[in-house]
């Protein structure tokens, strides 16, 4: 119904997430109005996304340098790793402005697929090169995440590094009527001496 | 906090409707595990919107050709104009298959501002020129919509050609208990002998 090429940015952009396909059809046709060079400059982003982005050789994190803007910040302490699943998650803990170390992005958690894909060998090399005096392992409070936390601890432990994991608790503004056990539960055992 | 390129996709994004800045994040960091393939597809098919797809020369909606599809369908009845807002008006009533006649696609509705853009000449002169025997006035049934339309049916009334509006009343699945006073006004004043 609509014409190809219209049809075809509509199944672009509706084949992302949380995008169905009537928002991908206003998307479209909102697009359809800017002026030329607003679209040329959209389009040449999303083509300069593979060019420009790479991994940081470091760390893992998305980066325009063969070294990322953290990994490269020598004023950071550079004797404590964050280990976390994915690139927004750094940018989550940057946002916090309570951490000043390096981070490690596994690029997922541990499944029975992917196992080898994971950044784990490369995490080792770091802590066997250099004066890491903790690991913070930061992979997500979910059944995945723990796994994947659990298996690190002990991958990490013959290097007799200091590893701690997040606190879990009952989050900022949350509700103790409708927390859920689990939750709940860390929150009594992670309970602190006011 | 991003790298400069990648921070310039999330703008794009989320500058859309819709699609706020956590959500813009989540898609560029989807799109940026696409294969180089896809990626340029998608690039290429945002530059393409502009350059291949324009306004049809009669109807007004989109179209790669001079006339769009619905125009240059000669077993479509040349004899009835659906009046709609927008181009994504079209696609809803082609989709309920239930109409066979021709559009014109104003561009807006009526406001202090556009008078002059909205395609209302353009319609007068279709009128001229062909054995038009209806024009449905479909615009949206807002304030706006309700204004333009009535604007329209002045402007239309010279011809002499039965015109007519879409009929208001209970949305398919909708709760009376629920609808608001003008719905069921017009559902009330538009009640059918069974």
């Amino acid at each position: 119904m609509f014409p190809k090429s219209f049809q075809k940015l509509i199944d672009h952009f509706s084949s992302l997430p949380s995008i169905g396909p009537k928002l991908a059809e206003r998307l479209v046709l909102y697009i359809w109005k800017y002026d030329k060079e607003k679209l040329d400059d959209f389009s040449r982003s999303l083509k300069d996304l593979k060019e420009k982005i790479k991994f940081c050789r470091q760390c893992f994190n998305i980066s325009e340098q063969d070294l990322c803007l953290i990994c490269s910040d020598k004023k950071r302490d550079q004797s404590v790793i964050c280990v976390v699943e994915e690139p927004l998650d750094v940018i989550a803990f940057e946002k916090t402005k309570k951490f000043n170390g390096l981070y490690h992005v596994l690029g997922g958690t541990i499944t029975a697929q992917n196992g080898q894909d994971l950044k784990i060998s490369e995490l080792k090399n770091r802590l066997k090169n250099n004066g890491i005096k903790e690991v913070i392992l930061a992979t997500n409070p979910t059944t995945e995440g723990e796994a994947t936390a659990l298996y690190l601890a002990r991958s990490i432990k013959p290097f007799n590094i200091k590893t701690t994991r997040l606190a879990r608790g009952l989050p900022t503004g949350g509700d103790i009527e409708y927390a859920d056990e689990a939750t709940l539960s860390g929150a009594i055992e992670g309970r602190k001496i006011l």
